[in-house]
Protein backbone atom coordinates (compact mmCIF):
# COMPACT_ATOMS: atom_id res chain seq x y z
CA UNK A 1 0.00 0.00 0.00
CA UNK A 2 2.92 2.89 -0.48
CA UNK A 3 0.67 4.72 -2.77
CA UNK A 4 -1.15 5.42 0.35
CA UNK A 5 -0.71 9.58 0.96
CA UNK A 6 2.20 9.45 3.82
CA UNK A 7 0.49 12.81 5.25
CA UNK A 8 0.01 12.73 8.93
CA UNK A 9 -3.84 11.52 9.78
CA UNK A 10 -6.15 14.15 8.71
CA UNK A 11 -9.01 13.04 10.78
CA UNK A 12 -9.58 12.89 14.45
CA UNK A 13 -11.02 9.17 14.28
CA UNK A 14 -9.17 5.36 14.22
CA UNK A 15 -9.72 2.79 11.85
CA UNK A 16 -8.65 -0.38 12.87
CA UNK A 17 -8.79 -3.35 10.02
CA UNK A 18 -8.75 -7.63 9.96
CA UNK A 19 -7.18 -8.99 7.15
CA UNK A 20 -6.50 -12.69 6.71
CA UNK A 21 -7.23 -16.03 4.85
CA UNK A 22 -10.32 -18.04 5.52
CA UNK A 23 -10.88 -19.35 8.25
CA UNK A 24 -8.29 -17.11 10.73
CA UNK A 25 -10.92 -16.39 12.75
CA UNK A 26 -11.55 -12.54 11.71
CA UNK A 27 -15.01 -11.71 12.17
CA UNK A 28 -14.56 -13.66 15.65
CA UNK A 29 -12.15 -11.34 16.89
CA UNK A 30 -13.65 -7.99 14.81
CA UNK A 31 -16.28 -9.24 17.72
CA UNK A 32 -14.22 -9.28 20.34
CA UNK A 33 -12.64 -5.90 19.79
CA UNK A 34 -15.74 -4.05 19.24
CA UNK A 35 -16.66 -5.69 22.71
CA UNK A 36 -13.46 -4.39 24.73
CA UNK A 37 -13.69 -1.31 22.70
CA UNK A 38 -17.34 -0.19 24.10
CA UNK A 39 -16.31 -1.44 27.66
CA UNK A 40 -12.59 0.94 27.26
CA UNK A 41 -14.32 3.97 25.65
CA UNK A 42 -17.47 3.39 27.37
CA UNK A 43 -19.15 6.09 25.10
CA UNK A 44 -16.79 8.95 24.48
CA UNK A 45 -16.19 7.88 21.09
CA UNK A 46 -18.90 5.57 18.64
CA UNK A 47 -17.67 2.16 17.61
CA UNK A 48 -18.63 1.00 14.00
CA UNK A 49 -18.18 -2.30 13.01
CA UNK A 50 -18.22 -2.96 8.85
CA UNK A 51 -16.77 -5.83 6.44
CA UNK A 52 -15.92 -5.87 2.75
CA UNK A 53 -17.34 -6.03 0.42
CA UNK A 54 -20.50 -4.41 1.28
CA UNK A 55 -21.97 -2.13 4.07
CA UNK A 56 -23.43 -0.02 1.41
CA UNK A 57 -26.31 -0.31 -1.09
CA UNK A 58 -24.16 -0.34 -3.94
CA UNK A 59 -21.47 -2.20 -2.26
CA UNK A 60 -23.99 -5.18 -1.07
CA UNK A 61 -25.29 -4.61 -4.87
CA UNK A 62 -21.30 -5.55 -6.00
CA UNK A 63 -20.79 -7.93 -3.97
CA UNK A 64 -23.93 -9.95 -5.23
CA UNK A 65 -23.09 -9.07 -9.10
CA UNK A 66 -19.70 -10.41 -8.16
CA UNK A 67 -20.16 -13.64 -6.52
CA UNK A 68 -23.87 -14.75 -8.14
CA UNK A 69 -23.39 -15.35 -11.55
CA UNK A 70 -23.73 -12.09 -12.55
CA UNK A 71 -24.94 -12.69 -15.98
CA UNK A 72 -27.96 -14.34 -14.85
CA UNK A 73 -29.28 -11.38 -12.98
CA UNK A 74 -27.92 -9.31 -15.73
CA UNK A 75 -30.63 -11.52 -17.95
CA UNK A 76 -33.16 -11.60 -15.14
CA UNK A 77 -33.14 -7.87 -15.36
CA UNK A 78 -32.71 -6.47 -18.85
CA UNK A 79 -34.08 -9.01 -21.11
CA UNK A 80 -33.32 -7.91 -24.49
CA UNK A 81 -29.71 -8.96 -23.98
CA UNK A 82 -30.47 -11.72 -25.86
CA UNK A 83 -26.70 -12.60 -26.50
CA UNK A 84 -25.43 -12.77 -23.16
CA UNK A 85 -24.25 -16.20 -23.03
CA UNK A 86 -21.65 -15.23 -26.12
CA UNK A 87 -20.08 -12.53 -24.67
CA UNK A 88 -16.45 -13.28 -22.39
CA UNK A 89 -15.93 -13.54 -18.31
CA UNK A 90 -15.28 -10.40 -16.07
CA UNK A 91 -12.25 -9.11 -16.83
CA UNK A 92 -10.02 -9.26 -13.81
CA UNK A 93 -9.13 -5.10 -14.16
CA UNK A 94 -12.64 -4.54 -14.56
CA UNK A 95 -13.05 -7.17 -10.80
CA UNK A 96 -10.78 -5.14 -9.75
CA UNK A 97 -12.31 -1.72 -10.29
CA UNK A 98 -15.79 -3.11 -9.29
CA UNK A 99 -14.44 -4.04 -6.36
CA UNK A 100 -12.85 -0.48 -5.83
CA UNK A 101 -16.31 1.32 -6.48
CA UNK A 102 -17.49 -0.76 -3.73
CA UNK A 103 -14.71 0.51 -1.50
CA UNK A 104 -14.75 3.87 -2.62
CA UNK A 105 -19.01 4.05 -1.94
CA UNK A 106 -18.08 2.53 1.68
CA UNK A 107 -15.31 4.82 2.53
CA UNK A 108 -17.49 8.01 1.35
CA UNK A 109 -21.00 6.94 3.35
CA UNK A 110 -19.37 5.24 6.37
CA UNK A 111 -15.71 4.90 6.87
CA UNK A 112 -14.86 8.91 6.44
CA UNK A 113 -18.14 10.27 7.85
CA UNK A 114 -17.11 8.28 11.56
CA UNK A 115 -13.53 9.33 11.37
CA UNK A 116 -13.86 12.82 10.91
CA UNK A 117 -16.00 12.96 13.89
CA UNK A 118 -13.57 10.66 16.20
CA UNK A 119 -15.11 7.77 16.42
CA UNK A 120 -13.72 4.31 15.66
CA UNK A 121 -14.12 2.26 12.60
CA UNK A 122 -13.25 -1.53 13.06
CA UNK A 123 -13.45 -3.61 9.49
CA UNK A 124 -13.18 -7.22 8.70
CA UNK A 125 -10.93 -6.88 5.16
CA UNK A 126 -10.20 -3.35 3.62
CA UNK A 127 -7.84 -2.44 0.70
CA UNK A 128 -4.96 -5.15 2.16
CA UNK A 129 -7.34 -7.94 0.91
CA UNK A 130 -7.69 -6.63 -2.85
CA UNK A 131 -3.45 -6.59 -2.49
CA UNK A 132 -3.20 -10.21 -1.05
CA UNK A 133 -5.93 -11.88 -3.27
CA UNK A 134 -6.36 -10.34 -6.21
CA UNK A 135 -2.52 -9.62 -6.43
CA UNK A 136 -0.53 -12.19 -5.24
CA UNK A 137 -3.50 -15.26 -5.00
CA UNK A 138 -4.59 -14.32 -9.09
CA UNK A 139 -1.36 -12.55 -9.81
CA UNK A 140 -2.86 -9.19 -11.03
CA UNK A 141 -0.39 -6.41 -11.32
CA UNK A 142 0.24 -4.80 -7.87
CA UNK A 143 1.42 -1.79 -8.92
CA UNK A 144 -2.44 -1.10 -10.50
CA UNK A 145 -4.03 -2.58 -7.35
CA UNK A 146 -2.14 0.07 -5.04
CA UNK A 147 -2.75 2.91 -7.43
CA UNK A 148 -6.70 1.81 -7.75
CA UNK A 149 -6.86 1.49 -3.74
CA UNK A 150 -5.25 4.72 -3.33
CA UNK A 151 -7.96 6.36 -5.26
CA UNK A 152 -10.95 4.26 -3.74
CA UNK A 153 -9.63 4.78 0.06
CA UNK A 154 -9.36 8.65 -0.52
CA UNK A 155 -6.61 9.42 2.09
CA UNK A 156 -8.56 6.82 4.88
CA UNK A 157 -5.84 4.43 5.81
CA UNK A 158 -5.57 2.36 8.57
CA UNK A 159 -3.76 2.94 11.93
CA UNK A 160 -3.55 -0.71 12.29
CA UNK A 161 -3.85 -3.78 10.92
CA UNK A 162 -4.05 -7.17 12.46
CA UNK A 163 -2.97 -10.60 10.38
CA UNK A 164 -4.34 -13.50 11.63
CA UNK A 165 -2.25 -15.73 10.06
CA UNK A 166 -3.20 -19.25 9.91
CA UNK A 167 -1.58 -22.17 7.77
CA UNK A 168 -3.73 -22.77 4.64
CA UNK A 169 -4.87 -26.42 5.77
CA UNK A 170 -5.93 -25.08 9.33
CA UNK A 171 -8.04 -22.53 7.91
CA UNK A 172 -9.51 -24.67 5.19
CA UNK A 173 -10.02 -27.34 8.21
CA UNK A 174 -12.04 -24.64 9.95
CA UNK A 175 -14.19 -23.13 6.94
CA UNK A 176 -16.00 -27.10 7.62
CA UNK A 177 -14.41 -30.62 6.70
CA UNK A 178 -17.67 -31.90 4.74
CA UNK A 179 -18.96 -28.78 2.82
CA UNK A 180 -16.31 -26.77 1.45
CA UNK A 181 -13.27 -28.80 2.51
CA UNK A 182 -13.74 -31.85 -0.46
CA UNK A 183 -14.37 -29.26 -3.09
CA UNK A 184 -10.95 -27.54 -2.94
CA UNK A 185 -9.20 -28.93 -5.43
CA UNK A 186 -5.02 -28.75 -4.86
CA UNK A 187 -4.83 -25.68 -6.82
CA UNK A 188 -7.27 -23.76 -4.88
CA UNK A 189 -4.91 -24.66 -1.90
CA UNK A 190 -1.88 -22.74 -3.95
CA UNK A 191 -4.10 -19.89 -4.22
CA UNK A 192 -4.69 -20.38 -0.33
CA UNK A 193 -0.72 -20.53 0.03
CA UNK A 194 -0.03 -17.53 -1.94
CA UNK A 195 -2.69 -15.48 -0.26
CA UNK A 196 -1.13 -16.56 3.20
CA UNK A 197 2.35 -15.17 1.73
CA UNK A 198 1.13 -12.03 0.18
CA UNK A 199 -0.02 -11.02 3.65
CA UNK A 200 3.34 -11.89 5.19
CA UNK A 201 5.15 -9.54 2.21
CA UNK A 202 2.65 -6.79 2.73
CA UNK A 203 2.78 -7.08 6.68
CA UNK A 204 6.56 -6.77 6.40
CA UNK A 205 6.91 -3.86 4.33
CA UNK A 206 4.84 -1.50 6.97
CA UNK A 207 5.84 -3.44 10.27
CA UNK A 208 4.85 -0.33 12.45
CA UNK A 209 1.04 -0.50 10.69
CA UNK A 210 0.84 -4.10 11.03
CA UNK A 211 0.12 -6.32 14.39
CA UNK A 212 1.13 -10.24 12.94
CA UNK A 213 -0.53 -13.15 15.24
CA UNK A 214 -0.20 -16.68 15.09
CA UNK A 215 -3.94 -17.51 14.13
CA UNK A 216 -3.67 -21.04 15.85
CA UNK A 217 -3.92 -19.76 19.48
CA UNK A 218 -7.14 -20.09 21.89
CA UNK A 219 -9.74 -17.06 20.56
CA UNK A 220 -8.88 -15.89 24.61
CA UNK A 221 -5.37 -15.17 23.87
CA UNK A 222 -5.05 -13.53 20.52
CA UNK A 223 -8.02 -11.37 21.45
CA UNK A 224 -6.18 -10.40 24.51
CA UNK A 225 -2.87 -9.63 22.28
CA UNK A 226 -5.16 -7.48 19.70
CA UNK A 227 -6.43 -5.48 22.78
CA UNK A 228 -2.65 -4.97 24.26
CA UNK A 229 -2.33 -3.59 20.94
CA UNK A 230 -4.79 -1.23 20.25
CA UNK A 231 -4.71 -0.33 24.09
CA UNK A 232 -0.88 1.24 23.01
CA UNK A 233 -2.51 2.53 19.94
CA UNK A 234 -5.12 4.94 21.96
CA UNK A 235 -1.87 5.71 24.56
CA UNK A 236 0.01 7.22 21.62
CA UNK A 237 -2.70 9.23 20.03
CA UNK A 238 -3.49 10.62 23.13
CA UNK B 1 -3.97 11.59 -20.69
CA UNK B 2 -0.57 12.12 -19.19
CA UNK B 3 -0.47 8.58 -17.47
CA UNK B 4 -1.12 6.82 -20.19
CA UNK B 5 2.01 5.23 -21.54
CA UNK B 6 4.18 6.38 -23.84
CA UNK B 7 5.38 3.07 -25.49
CA UNK B 8 5.12 2.45 -28.98
CA UNK B 9 2.15 1.57 -30.45
CA UNK B 10 2.34 -2.39 -28.71
CA UNK B 11 -0.53 -3.58 -31.56
CA UNK B 12 -0.73 -3.79 -35.38
CA UNK B 13 -4.83 -2.08 -35.62
CA UNK B 14 -5.89 1.41 -35.26
CA UNK B 15 -8.12 3.11 -32.61
CA UNK B 16 -9.73 6.65 -33.59
CA UNK B 17 -12.37 7.99 -31.00
CA UNK B 18 -14.75 10.77 -31.29
CA UNK B 19 -15.34 13.25 -28.61
CA UNK B 20 -17.60 16.10 -28.00
CA UNK B 21 -20.39 17.58 -26.23
CA UNK B 22 -24.17 17.50 -26.26
CA UNK B 23 -25.19 17.71 -29.80
CA UNK B 24 -21.99 18.00 -31.96
CA UNK B 25 -22.58 15.33 -34.22
CA UNK B 26 -20.43 12.83 -33.09
CA UNK B 27 -22.68 9.89 -34.14
CA UNK B 28 -23.59 11.03 -37.50
CA UNK B 29 -19.77 11.16 -37.75
CA UNK B 30 -18.95 8.23 -36.47
CA UNK B 31 -21.12 6.69 -39.21
CA UNK B 32 -20.04 8.85 -41.39
CA UNK B 33 -16.36 7.43 -40.89
CA UNK B 34 -17.53 3.94 -40.57
CA UNK B 35 -18.95 4.02 -44.50
CA UNK B 36 -15.23 5.39 -45.83
CA UNK B 37 -13.41 3.20 -43.73
CA UNK B 38 -15.45 0.42 -45.04
CA UNK B 39 -15.11 1.02 -48.59
CA UNK B 40 -10.85 2.80 -48.67
CA UNK B 41 -9.91 -0.96 -46.37
CA UNK B 42 -12.11 -2.72 -48.78
CA UNK B 43 -11.83 -5.58 -46.30
CA UNK B 44 -8.69 -5.92 -45.49
CA UNK B 45 -9.13 -4.73 -42.03
CA UNK B 46 -12.67 -5.26 -40.24
CA UNK B 47 -14.06 -1.87 -38.77
CA UNK B 48 -15.77 -2.21 -35.14
CA UNK B 49 -18.10 0.54 -34.20
CA UNK B 50 -18.42 0.83 -30.04
CA UNK B 51 -20.12 3.63 -28.08
CA UNK B 52 -19.72 4.29 -24.06
CA UNK B 53 -20.48 3.58 -21.58
CA UNK B 54 -21.88 0.10 -22.77
CA UNK B 55 -20.83 -2.30 -25.63
CA UNK B 56 -20.65 -4.95 -23.18
CA UNK B 57 -23.00 -6.54 -20.95
CA UNK B 58 -21.52 -5.46 -17.62
CA UNK B 59 -21.27 -1.83 -19.81
CA UNK B 60 -24.58 -1.86 -19.99
CA UNK B 61 -25.79 -3.23 -16.78
CA UNK B 62 -23.54 -0.41 -15.39
CA UNK B 63 -25.03 2.24 -17.82
CA UNK B 64 -28.36 1.38 -17.01
CA UNK B 65 -27.22 1.33 -12.87
CA UNK B 66 -25.60 4.84 -13.46
CA UNK B 67 -28.86 6.59 -15.19
CA UNK B 68 -31.57 4.57 -14.22
CA UNK B 69 -32.40 4.99 -10.27
CA UNK B 70 -30.24 2.74 -9.28
CA UNK B 71 -31.53 2.65 -5.86
CA UNK B 72 -34.91 1.33 -7.34
CA UNK B 73 -32.97 -1.51 -9.57
CA UNK B 74 -31.56 -2.80 -6.30
CA UNK B 75 -35.03 -2.46 -4.06
CA UNK B 76 -36.65 -5.13 -7.48
CA UNK B 77 -33.62 -7.14 -7.06
CA UNK B 78 -33.00 -7.50 -3.49
CA UNK B 79 -35.93 -6.64 -1.29
CA UNK B 80 -33.97 -7.40 1.51
CA UNK B 81 -32.84 -4.69 2.01
CA UNK B 82 -35.18 -2.48 3.76
CA UNK B 83 -32.80 1.01 4.37
CA UNK B 84 -32.56 1.85 0.90
CA UNK B 85 -33.63 5.47 1.12
CA UNK B 86 -31.69 5.88 4.05
CA UNK B 87 -28.48 6.13 2.34
CA UNK B 88 -26.00 7.94 1.02
CA UNK B 89 -26.17 9.35 -2.59
CA UNK B 90 -23.78 7.91 -5.08
CA UNK B 91 -19.56 8.81 -4.43
CA UNK B 92 -18.27 10.24 -7.21
CA UNK B 93 -15.35 8.89 -6.93
CA UNK B 94 -17.07 5.80 -6.90
CA UNK B 95 -18.96 6.40 -10.12
CA UNK B 96 -15.58 6.99 -11.73
CA UNK B 97 -14.59 3.36 -10.83
CA UNK B 98 -17.75 2.03 -12.18
CA UNK B 99 -17.38 3.76 -15.47
CA UNK B 100 -13.82 2.90 -15.38
CA UNK B 101 -14.95 -1.38 -15.06
CA UNK B 102 -17.30 -0.86 -17.81
CA UNK B 103 -14.47 0.53 -19.97
CA UNK B 104 -11.89 -1.97 -18.75
CA UNK B 105 -14.22 -4.44 -19.88
CA UNK B 106 -14.92 -3.00 -23.24
CA UNK B 107 -11.54 -2.88 -23.70
CA UNK B 108 -10.97 -6.36 -22.51
CA UNK B 109 -13.74 -7.56 -24.42
CA UNK B 110 -13.63 -5.49 -27.79
CA UNK B 111 -10.89 -3.13 -28.31
CA UNK B 112 -8.14 -5.07 -27.72
CA UNK B 113 -9.19 -8.08 -28.55
CA UNK B 114 -10.04 -6.51 -32.28
CA UNK B 115 -6.63 -4.19 -32.11
CA UNK B 116 -4.24 -7.35 -31.54
CA UNK B 117 -5.57 -8.76 -34.65
CA UNK B 118 -4.92 -5.25 -37.07
CA UNK B 119 -8.47 -4.00 -37.24
CA UNK B 120 -9.86 -0.56 -36.75
CA UNK B 121 -11.94 0.31 -33.86
CA UNK B 122 -14.39 3.75 -33.97
CA UNK B 123 -15.34 4.61 -30.38
CA UNK B 124 -18.28 7.27 -29.95
CA UNK B 125 -16.83 8.16 -26.54
CA UNK B 126 -13.90 7.08 -24.69
CA UNK B 127 -11.24 7.54 -21.92
CA UNK B 128 -11.41 11.60 -22.70
CA UNK B 129 -14.78 11.93 -22.07
CA UNK B 130 -14.70 10.97 -18.47
CA UNK B 131 -11.66 13.89 -18.24
CA UNK B 132 -13.95 16.21 -19.91
CA UNK B 133 -17.38 15.81 -17.97
CA UNK B 134 -16.43 14.01 -14.46
CA UNK B 135 -12.61 16.01 -14.40
CA UNK B 136 -13.52 19.61 -15.85
CA UNK B 137 -17.46 19.41 -16.15
CA UNK B 138 -18.07 17.82 -12.15
CA UNK B 139 -14.84 19.33 -10.92
CA UNK B 140 -13.27 15.56 -9.71
CA UNK B 141 -9.33 15.62 -9.79
CA UNK B 142 -7.92 15.74 -13.00
CA UNK B 143 -4.91 13.37 -11.55
CA UNK B 144 -7.60 10.71 -10.34
CA UNK B 145 -9.45 10.54 -13.37
CA UNK B 146 -5.78 9.91 -15.96
CA UNK B 147 -4.66 7.15 -13.39
CA UNK B 148 -8.21 5.60 -13.17
CA UNK B 149 -8.30 5.89 -16.40
CA UNK B 150 -4.18 4.55 -17.48
CA UNK B 151 -5.96 1.99 -15.68
CA UNK B 152 -9.49 0.94 -17.19
CA UNK B 153 -7.11 1.27 -20.85
CA UNK B 154 -4.97 -1.49 -19.70
CA UNK B 155 -2.09 0.28 -22.58
CA UNK B 156 -5.13 0.98 -25.39
CA UNK B 157 -4.50 4.33 -26.65
CA UNK B 158 -6.50 6.10 -29.41
CA UNK B 159 -4.64 7.14 -32.50
CA UNK B 160 -6.35 9.57 -33.30
CA UNK B 161 -9.23 11.57 -31.54
CA UNK B 162 -11.90 13.71 -32.82
CA UNK B 163 -13.10 16.62 -31.31
CA UNK B 164 -16.24 17.91 -32.93
CA UNK B 165 -16.45 21.51 -31.30
CA UNK B 166 -19.97 23.45 -30.97
CA UNK B 167 -20.61 26.69 -28.80
CA UNK B 168 -22.99 24.94 -25.80
CA UNK B 169 -25.79 26.84 -27.20
CA UNK B 170 -25.74 25.29 -30.87
CA UNK B 171 -25.34 21.97 -29.57
CA UNK B 172 -28.23 22.17 -26.71
CA UNK B 173 -30.63 23.90 -29.81
CA UNK B 174 -29.38 20.35 -31.85
CA UNK B 175 -30.86 18.06 -28.93
CA UNK B 176 -34.16 19.56 -29.58
CA UNK B 177 -35.62 22.84 -28.09
CA UNK B 178 -39.17 21.31 -26.88
CA UNK B 179 -38.30 18.37 -25.03
CA UNK B 180 -34.66 19.13 -23.87
CA UNK B 181 -33.48 22.70 -23.87
CA UNK B 182 -36.21 23.83 -21.99
CA UNK B 183 -35.16 21.35 -18.81
CA UNK B 184 -31.71 23.14 -18.68
CA UNK B 185 -31.29 25.99 -16.39
CA UNK B 186 -28.63 27.88 -16.04
CA UNK B 187 -26.46 25.80 -13.89
CA UNK B 188 -26.12 23.18 -16.50
CA UNK B 189 -25.68 25.26 -19.04
CA UNK B 190 -22.34 26.30 -17.35
CA UNK B 191 -21.80 22.66 -16.58
CA UNK B 192 -21.69 22.43 -20.67
CA UNK B 193 -19.37 25.14 -20.76
CA UNK B 194 -17.20 23.96 -18.40
CA UNK B 195 -16.68 20.55 -20.47
CA UNK B 196 -16.09 22.16 -23.58
CA UNK B 197 -13.63 23.99 -22.41
CA UNK B 198 -12.23 21.24 -20.89
CA UNK B 199 -12.02 19.05 -24.25
CA UNK B 200 -9.89 22.31 -25.93
CA UNK B 201 -7.78 22.07 -22.83
CA UNK B 202 -7.32 18.39 -23.26
CA UNK B 203 -7.34 18.72 -26.93
CA UNK B 204 -4.60 21.28 -26.69
CA UNK B 205 -2.27 19.22 -24.39
CA UNK B 206 -1.46 16.60 -27.02
CA UNK B 207 -2.04 17.89 -30.50
CA UNK B 208 -0.70 15.53 -32.49
CA UNK B 209 -3.28 13.24 -31.31
CA UNK B 210 -6.72 15.05 -31.71
CA UNK B 211 -8.01 16.84 -34.24
CA UNK B 212 -10.58 19.82 -33.50
CA UNK B 213 -13.12 20.64 -36.06
CA UNK B 214 -15.74 23.50 -36.33
CA UNK B 215 -19.07 21.04 -35.53
CA UNK B 216 -21.05 24.26 -36.97
CA UNK B 217 -20.33 22.68 -40.54
CA UNK B 218 -21.84 20.59 -42.83
CA UNK B 219 -21.65 16.96 -42.11
CA UNK B 220 -20.37 16.83 -45.60
CA UNK B 221 -17.66 19.33 -45.50
CA UNK B 222 -16.36 18.19 -41.81
CA UNK B 223 -16.43 13.81 -42.62
CA UNK B 224 -14.09 15.34 -45.23
CA UNK B 225 -12.50 16.90 -42.82
CA UNK B 226 -12.27 13.55 -40.59
CA UNK B 227 -11.17 11.62 -43.70
CA UNK B 228 -8.17 13.78 -44.83
CA UNK B 229 -6.63 13.35 -41.63
CA UNK B 230 -7.66 9.46 -40.64
CA UNK B 231 -6.27 8.59 -44.63
CA UNK B 232 -2.89 10.61 -43.28
CA UNK B 233 -3.35 8.26 -40.34
CA UNK B 234 -3.33 5.34 -42.50
CA UNK B 235 -0.49 6.37 -44.59
CA UNK B 236 1.48 7.18 -41.75
CA UNK B 237 1.51 3.64 -40.47
CA UNK B 238 2.06 1.93 -43.58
Amino acid sequence: MSDWPQTSRPYPGILITLEGGEGSGKSVQAERLEERLRAHLGGSRQIISIHEPGGTVLGEGIRHLLKQQPQRLWRRVYKQWADLTARGPLDPVAELLLFAAARAQLVSEVVRPYLERGDVVVSDRFADSTAAYQGYGRGLDLDIIARTNAIACQGMKPQLTILLDVPVEVGLARKGPESKRDRLDSEERSFHQKVREGYLTIAAQEPERWLVLDGRGSPDDIAEAVWRRVRCLFKELR
